[in-house]
C-alpha cells in the first residue's frame, strides 16, 4: 500500500483478495502496510488488477507461475527419446547439425554424411523458413521435408526441423523426429498448443525477447497438453551489442537447470551470428552445463542460401568435434 | 575486405558478387579493399554470406530492404478507409478504446457506450487473447465476437480485434472491421500472409524487441500478398528499465512517419502498463505525429480478467478526451 | 524460502534478520514461507546477503531506497532557481539551447544571440567534452569557459556547462550557473559527492543503462552532501533499435514525476541524434509533462566538431519554438 | 545519399569531404549514389556531421577507430606482468579471488589465505566501493590499502583494488599491484587518462551498456597516454532479462580475441549475481578463451557487507578451482 494509506482503503484490498479466494496476511510496518497473498498460483495473473484499486502502491509476485515444467513438480532430469536409439539429456550429449535450409538433394545428402561422420547425432535442416523479408527465400516446404526424410534413411539420423504454422504440424510430424518451434514463434499459443496435442518431442527455442520465465511458460503450454517431450533451446537474445547478431546467453543454462528438469541445449551459430565464434561458444555451452548443441553446417557455405556467414564447413565442423571430447569429459559427459 | 587480404581474395569476393547477380565497385583504401555492390534489393540477404569467404571482414547493408511500405515508392500519407465513415490517417485523429478481453455482454455493452460518449471512433476488445500462462483467461473466442459484432449495431463503432491463428483469420473478418495481429506474432510470417490475402485493414502492432526496420518488412508481408491497407501500432518495446512494464517508444512515430506512407498510433495502456501513465503519454504521442490512440478502457479495472492495472475507468477516458483536444489541435489535427 | 526450507533454516534467517536491525514478520503459505522485514530502509542492501543463507530463495526489496529525492518526503514539486531571473521547474519552461561544444569565440556569440533570439533561456554549451575516442576533439577546456562567461555576459543567458573531473568543479562553478553531469558520469560518485558540497545547481544528466531508481539514487548523493538544487534530465536510454542513436525514453517523465519532487527536462538532440527527429520528440516531451528541454543548436552544423548530425540550425530552432507555444499552452505551461 | 539528391547535393558533399581532408570515392548505383571517404581514422568521427548536409542519407563508419589496442598493429597476444611472479595472458590462467570489500583485518587475511590455499594467484579486495546508494557502506579507504598491502606481504599475492578518483591514483598504486577500473567509471576519461599516465598494470571492467567497440576505445585512453599494460574484463552486460543480475557475455571473449592484442579475463560473481551460478560460469568462460577470472570469495557470505549473495565461502572455491583444471587443460591452458 502506499505511505499514507487509509485503514479503509486497506480492508477494502483484504477483501477484494479474498473474495478472489486468496489468504491475505497484511504486515504493519511504520511507514506502510503490505499485504501477503496465499493461495493458488494458477489465476494469480488476476491479482495484478489490485493496482488500480486506491491506496495500492504496486503487486509483486513472489512465487514462479510455472508448474509442470518445475524442478519443484519433478527432481530429476527429464531425459527425451528421440527415437533411432537417440536420447537427448542423457550422459551423452546430443549434437544436431546440418545446413540452415534444404536446398537441393546433393546439399542435404552430402550435409547429412558429413556431419554423422563428425559424430554428430541428430540432423537438422529448414524446410519452411521463417524469413525476415518476403522477397528471401522461403524454404523448399514438402519437397524439403521429403530430403530430410530420405537423408535420415540413409543416415540413421533422426531429423529435426521447424514448424511455422499450426496446420502444417501433422505433415511436419509425419517425416520428423523432432518439431522446431523457432524463436519468432516461442509465444505463437496456437502452435504451441498443437504441439502439445501431438505426441512428437518438440525443441522449443527462446525467443529474441523471452525471460527465462516466459519460456518456461511457453514450454508449460505444451507439457499443459499432455506432451511431457520438451527440448529447451538457448539461441541468443537481443541486447544493445551489435559485434555478434544475437548475444548468446550461456546464463540461462545453470538458470534452467536450476528451475527446471527438461533438458537444454545451445546454439552458438544463431547465438552468435559468426562462424568463427561458434566453436568457442560450443565449448563454452558445454562447460556451463548443456546437455547438447546445435550447429550449422553446410557443404558451401559461401554459396548458402540462408545464414551462410555462420554456417561451419564440413572440416571446421570436424574439428570442433574434435576438441569438443576434452570438454565434454571435463563437464562429466561424453560424445 | 580485412587489412591484409590478397589480390587473389579480393579477387574471388568480386567473381562471387557477379555470379550473384550484383555489380561490384572496389574501392582501395591505403590500408585495406572496400567493395560496394549494386543491383536489386530483393534477395541481397544472400550477399551477407560472402562473410564466410576468405580474407572478407565484414558486409554492411547500406540500403533498407522494405520496398512497398516506403515513402520512396509512395510520397503521400495512405489513409485507411476501416468502414462506418471513419479513415485512419487523416486530419481527425483514430481513437480505438475499449476492454482488454471481452468478458460479458454487459461489461462490452457499457465499454462501448463508455467510449462512444466520451469521443472514441472505434471499439478495441479482444476475443482470442494470447496469454503467458497455459492458466490465465484465454478468452471468450466466438461468442466474444458476436458480442462485438452486437456492440458494434449498437453504436455504429467499427470494432478491432485480435487474430491469434492464420485458420481464425476468415471468421474474425466476419465479424471485425480491422484485424489486430498482437506484438508476439509480429514476426508470425504463417499469419501476416493469411492477412495479406484477405481485403480487411490490419492493425500491426510492433513487437516487443522487433526493430524498426523489421517491422516494416512484417508489414511488407502483408502488402507484398497484396493487402495494402495496414495501420502500425507502436505498444512499447523491451529494455532493462522496469518502472513500466514496456517503454513506448515514440521515437517510433517520426521515424516511421520518414520511412514509411503507412498510418502510425500509439497504445500507451501496454506501452506503459499502469493507469496513471496512460494521460500524458497518449497526449506525448499526438504531440510526436502519431495519427490516432489505443486506449484499454474498462467500467470496473479492479475486476477485470486481464490487464486491470493499467485500464482506465470511463471517467478518466473522458477526462482525457476533454484534454486530448489541445494538443491534437497544436499538432494540426482534430477530434 | 525454498519450498522444502525446514523449520530451522526459516528460525536461521529470523535470528540473522533480528541481529541485523530489523523485524522479521514469517507468513507461512501452503507451499512456502515468506518472511517480511520491517526496518530503516538505509543500510537495507544488507539484507540481500542473506541469499547465500541455508533455505532462501529470493530477497525481494518492496520499498524504494531514495529518501531526500522522494515525493513522499516533499509533496510539492522543487523549484531551481538558477540565476540571472530563471526558475526551472515552474509554470515557465526552461528551455536549454546552444552548441555541443564551444568551438570559437564567433561561434558561441552567434548561436548564444540566436538562441536568445529565438526564445531560450539559458545557454548550454560544452568545455569539456567526453568523447568515446581519444583522437576526437576534446573541448576547449579553460578557454571555452572563459568565452561561455563573456556570452553570458551580453546575453543575460544563465549557463550550463559539463563538469568531467571532481577537481575541476570549483573552476567550473566560478564560470557556469548550472554544473551538467553528463550521462557516462551519472554513477562517477566522487563526482557528485564534490556537486553535493557546491552550493551550485546541478543538471543530472540519466545513463545510457540507468533505471530510473538508480537515477533517483544518483541525484540521493548530491541531496545527501546538502545540495536541494538538482534538476534531472531525460536524454535517452541504450537499447536494441539502431534507427535512433539512442532511445528518448519519454515515460521517464510521468513515472519522475510520480515518484519525486525534483523538476525534470528533456534533450531530444542526444535523445534522437538526428536533427529531423528533435522537434516532434521536443513537443512530445512538454506534452508528457517536462519541465523544459535542452537543444542543440548550432549555427553551422555540417561544419560541428561534435554531434553536428543531431543540432538545428538557428532557423529551425526558432521554428520549433514557434511551434512550441501550442503545446506549452496545452500543458498549462509558458514559453 | 537519398535516393533524390541531386548532383549539386553530391557534389556539395564530395567538395567537403575533400575539405576535411578525406579522399571521395563516388558510387553511381540505379537508385542512388554511395560516397566513400578514405583516410586517416582518427578524426574520423567529423565525417558524421555530414549527416546534416542536403540530400545526405547516412554516414556508415566501416573500419573500427581503435588503433592501439588492435591485432592489426600487434598480432601476438600481449603479456602483462603484474609482479610478484604472475603473468596474465600467457598459458597459466590468471585466478583473482577475494572478498568484495575490505572489512577488517580479520576477514581480508582469513580470505587471502584461503584463496592462495585453493590456487589462485591474485588478491581482489575493494577499499573504495562505489554503491548505488549514498547509504551503503562505501569501503574502508585507505586503512583497506593497507590491509591489502599486508595481505600481499604474508601471502605474496599480487594485490587488485579498484580506483574511483582520478587524484586517489597514485595513493593506490604506492598499496596495489593492478589498479582497477569499475564497470560505471569505464567512459570516466579523467580516471582513463590518469591512469594511462602512470606505469602500473590497469584491469579494465566493461561497463554494463558498453559495446565492445567501446569497450576497446576505453582501453585505447590508456594506452595512447602511454600506458600499455591494460587487461579487459568482461563483467555482465545489462539487459531485460532479470532471472541473474546481469547477463554475463560471453561471446565478448571470441570477439575481443580476434579484435585486441590485449588479455581478456571473466568475472562471473558479478557477471550472474548469485553463487550457484558462478561455478559453471567461470568453466564456461575459460572454455570460450578467457584468459583468467575474478570471483569473488568470502569466509561468511552471510554477514558479507556488500554482495553477500554472489559470493563463495571458501570450500565452494576451492571446489570451483578443482573443477577448472580439467577444463584448463581442455582449453590448452594450466592452472
Amino acid at each position: 500500500m502506499h505511505a499514507g494509506a487509509t485503514n479503509a482503503e486497506i480492508d477494502g484490498v483484504i477483501a477484494e483478495i479474498e473474495r478472489l479466494g486468496y489468504r491475505s496476511h497484511p504486515i504493519h510496518g511504520v511507514e506502510r502496510t503490505i499485504i501477503g497473498c496465499i493461495g493458488d498460483e494458477r489465476g494469480k495473473a488476476r491479482l495484478t488488477a489490485l493496482e488500480s484499486m486506491p491506496g495500492v502502491e504496486a503487486c509483486v509476485p513472489i512465487l514462479k507461475p510455472f508448474k509442470l515444467a518445475s524442478r519443484e513438480v519433478r527432481k530429476e532430469n527429464s531425459v527425451i527419446d528421440v527415437g533411432l536409439g537417440v536420447r537427448v539429456g542423457d550422459t551423452r550429449l546430443a549434437v544436431m547439425a546440418g545446413p540452415c535450409s534444404v536446398e537441393s538433394e546433393t546439399q542435404i545428402m552430402q550435409s547429412a554424411r558429413a556431419v554423422k561422420a563428425a559424430g554428430a547425432n541428430i540432423l537438422r535442416g529448414g524446410a519452411y523458413k521463417p524469413r525476415t523479408s518476403p522477397y528471401s527465400f522461403q524454404g523448399m516446404e514438402v519437397d524439403g521435408l521429403k530430403l530430410l526424410a530420405k537423408a535420415r534413411a540413409e543416415t540413421g539420423l533422426p531429423v529435426v526441423t521447424e514448424v511455422l504454422d499450426p496446420h502444417d504440424a501433422e505433415l511436419v510430424a509425419e517425416h520428423a523426429d523432432i518439431l522446431q518451434v523457432g524463436a519468432r514463434n516461442v509465444q505463437n499459443f496456437a502452435l504451441l498448443r498443437r504441439l502439445g496435442k501431438l505426441r512428437k518431442p518438440v525443441l522449443l527455442k527462446r525467443g529474441m525477447m523471452t525471460t527465462l520465465q516466459e519460456f518456461l511458460m511457453a514450454a508449460e503450454y505444451i507439457l499443459s497438453e499432455g506432451n511431457p517431450r520438451v527440448i529447451l533451446c538457448e539461441r541468443g537474445i537481443r541486447t544493445f551489442e551489435t559485434a555478434t547478431r544475437n548475444t548468446l546467453d550461456l546464463n540461462a543454462i545453470p538458470v534452467l537447470k536450476e528451475w527446471t528438469h527438461l533438458p537444454v541445449i545451445v546454439d552458438p551459430s544463431h547465438g552468435t551470428g559468426y562462424w568463427q565464434y561458434v566453436t568457442p561458444m560450443a565449448y563454452a555451452g558445454i562447460a556451463a552445463g548443456a546437455d547438447g548443441l546445435m550447429i550449422e553446417v553446410h557443404p558451401d557455405p559461401a554459396h548458402a542460401l540462408s545464414d551462410g556467414g555462420q554456417s561451419l564447413k564440413p572440416a571446421r565442423f570436424e574439428s570442433l568435434m574434435q576438441g569438443l571430447k576434452k570438454f565434454a569429459e571435463a563437464a562429466g559427459r561424453a560424445l
